[in-house]
């Protein structure tokens, strides 16, 4: 047996896989449009399955056209598994899902030259409609698996032309009968969409978790009237209202603890005319935070606030609730380790939380997981100028191999 | 010579005129959209004229389609005026404009009842294009009349399919050639337009001046991003920025007297997405105070507070000044009278201020001028629902007729 070398990520392999894979639905801008389930996904499932199968994989497909490419093990045992999405936003980036399943890729290539049996297989996996740009739910191919939706209400849903999630699976030929494999282990690498590493200079994150997520649609109506002739103490301003609802959801996001965020992403006006009293708002407000009875607190505090300021202002408020995520806690044992494998990489490393939902967090509901944040330029994703360093990525993926061993075992230790 | 009746408004006469006026352009919902230049403009111009011709009146018509209808007096002097319009908002009511119009044409047939010739001629004015819905600028008959805009400026302005103004007034026949009478005083009688009249069980508003009116458009600019991995500390969040300005533009108002009023009527969102971070929006501010100098002092602690906030809040901020209307001050004389006249008539009766424009607010720059103010339900006007009740409507009209008999002298009086 000849000596082998010793597993290493290949930088530059691993960054034109992902020039490779933006090619397929690239915009003008440098950025990725390759919605969920369209052609374009097929073209960039064809092409990466079609590397992992050159890298000695077993390709399997399941009801919702989840990918798991597996590499066999000294034993058949249940899989360590890696990966993430490939579909993209409408106006998306090379990064975001991608180089979560190419780092997996680059895996089992850097496996394959240092001829490493590992004990466990390891599967890549590709989960479908991470986004959920095209359909509904987000988060649709991990959520099946994990057994937070129904298989046939996913298979139903429809995009805006009134195509079903199961014809467009058939169409592109991913409509698998291929069980899913369950994971001993589940590691997902990812820019980190957000600007904390990149301002502190740090490489690696080790995610203790996703933050909880609880998203609330409000209405505040009030009179529509002339803005000349209506003195301000006889004004019923609707949008004077959402101004101290926008004013008091960040207020109270700052008093909390564990990562609270407090957010009023869209807004409304009505009539929406230079010299009308707006009579009537419509607002979003999305509340997180990585402790449920802090999250619970912040929405107390919101609709106290909202209450005291319909009254002052004498506005009509109807606030619902549209989306109640719980947050989720990663491995403890596995964030350890990945903090650990970077520092003996010699990499920066700190605990991070993730602000957005990822496949991990729901595949962490069948078995131990954790995930790997890069940085990312500018904090900047879910756009085409979307950028992170191949040195940046490379670390990740080497962190990622690294805990893939360790997770897996080796049955041929390398020389 | 016969004993003629004392002049007094025929309060049914005046309720059938204001809705047979109203049947042209009537909408389902009990509104109407007549607007300017258009068929249902011409079909109202044409009964309206058709009822002062009848009552004896003498039609003249300008080169922008003000309509003069001249009641002789006993000497070739200056006219009396009183007026107003009767094109309408798209979705407006049968009350703006209408009634001062109409008000008009009931005191020539009350004069006429009465047998009463005046000393001066009286004449109603019909203002082309006063809401400026289909042309801009508002307020252009009487604007031109008061040489605010030139003739040829005004005669080529488009409406949204590229009509002229000078094209639209030919084709509906309305493309005078007559001269504008100048005008001893002119009277306009008008809904408030606000709930002041109303909330306070008043029948008729002296009105004396329109406030000021600044308008600005403002575009805060910061940075897109997610909303779950961007903490508080290091967002730029153009709609908080935007509510706290919304928040200075009621507060700095509130403080300053002469009628101050503030408004943010319109308001747009970039990208407005519920869990995006917004990078940019727009707003318009209103602000109007009845003395140029306190409005003054209102735009620059605005400007001051939005430079407070775009550096609170690493935005940039961009300003610009779109609309610059000088507080007008109605003659004091003539505002004096009608309270007087209204007194005398057993009415109950306030100061009061515009906060809108008026043709009247032009036509007080070529001679003394006045407003009459009634109640409308609920302050509501440019919309359908706008209401107003007979007997103020009368009462008003009563107090128009007093004033322009003072004005123009009785060269007949009543038996």
């Amino acid at each position: 047996m000849s000596a082998a070398l010793p597993p290493r990520i290949d930088s530059d392999r691993l960054w034109q896989s992902l020039m490779d894979l933006a090619s397929i639905g690239a915009t003008e801008l440098g950025g990725v449009r390759r919605l969920a389930l369209t052609d374009l996904d097929r073209q960039g499932r064809d092409c990466v399955t079609g590397w992992l199968r050159e890298a000695g994989c077993q390709i399997l497909v399941d009801a919702i056209g989840n990918i798991f490419a597996i590499r066999p093990g000294a034993q058949a045992t249940e899989p360590v598994g890696v990966g993430s999405h490939i579909d993209t936003q409408p106006s998306g980036g090379k990064f975001d899902g991608n180089y979560g399943v190419l780092a997996g890729l680059e895996v089992i290539r850097a496996l394959n030259d240092a001829e490493i049996t590992t004990t466990r297989p390891v599967a890549v996996a590709i989960w479908t409609n991470e986004e959920g740009s095209r359909f509904t739910p987000v988060m649709m191919g991990s959520g099946v698996y994990a057994g937070a939706f129904s298989l046939e209400h996913c298979l139903a849903r429809t995009d805006l032309n009134g195509a079903t999630v199961a014809d467009e699976l058939a169409r592109i030929g991913y409509a698998g009968t291929d069980s899913a494999p369950r994971f001993a282990a589940y590691f997902e690498p990812h820019i980190e969409q957000g600007p904390i590493l990149e301002a502190e200079r740090i490489t690696i994150g080790a995610v203790e978790g996703a933050l909880g997520q609880r998203w609330f649609d409000l209405e505040l109506v009030g009179q529509d009237a002339h803005a000349g002739p209506t003195p301000l103490a006889m004004r019923r301003d609707a949008l004077v209202g959402a101004a101290r609802v926008i004013s008091e959801v960040r207020r109270i996001a700052m008093q909390y603890p564990n990562n609270a965020r407090g957010t009023v992403g869209q807004l409304i006006v009505s009539p929406n005319s230079r010299n009308v009293i707006p009579g009537r708002v419509q607002l979003t407000i999305d509340l997180r935070n990585a402790r449920a009875e802090t999250l619970a607190d912040m929405v107390e505090d919101i609709r106290s606030a909202i209450e005291r300021i319909a009254a002052d202002e004498r506005l009509e408020a109807r606030l619902a609730e549209v989306v109640h995520f719980e947050p989720h806690h990663f491995d403890p044992h596995w964030v350890d380790r990945i903090e650990a494998l970077a520092h003996a990489r010699g990499q920066s490393v700190r605990r991070i939380a993730s602000g957005a939902g990822h496949d991990a967090v729901y595949v962490g509901k069948t078995c131990p997981s954790a995930m790997i944040f890069v940085p990312c330029e500018g904090g900047i994703s879910h756009n085409e100028i979307e950028n992170a360093q191949p040195e940046h990525l490379a670390a990740g993926a080497q962190v990622l191999l690294d805990a893939v061993l360790e997770a897996a075992g080796t049955a041929t230790p390398p020389a």
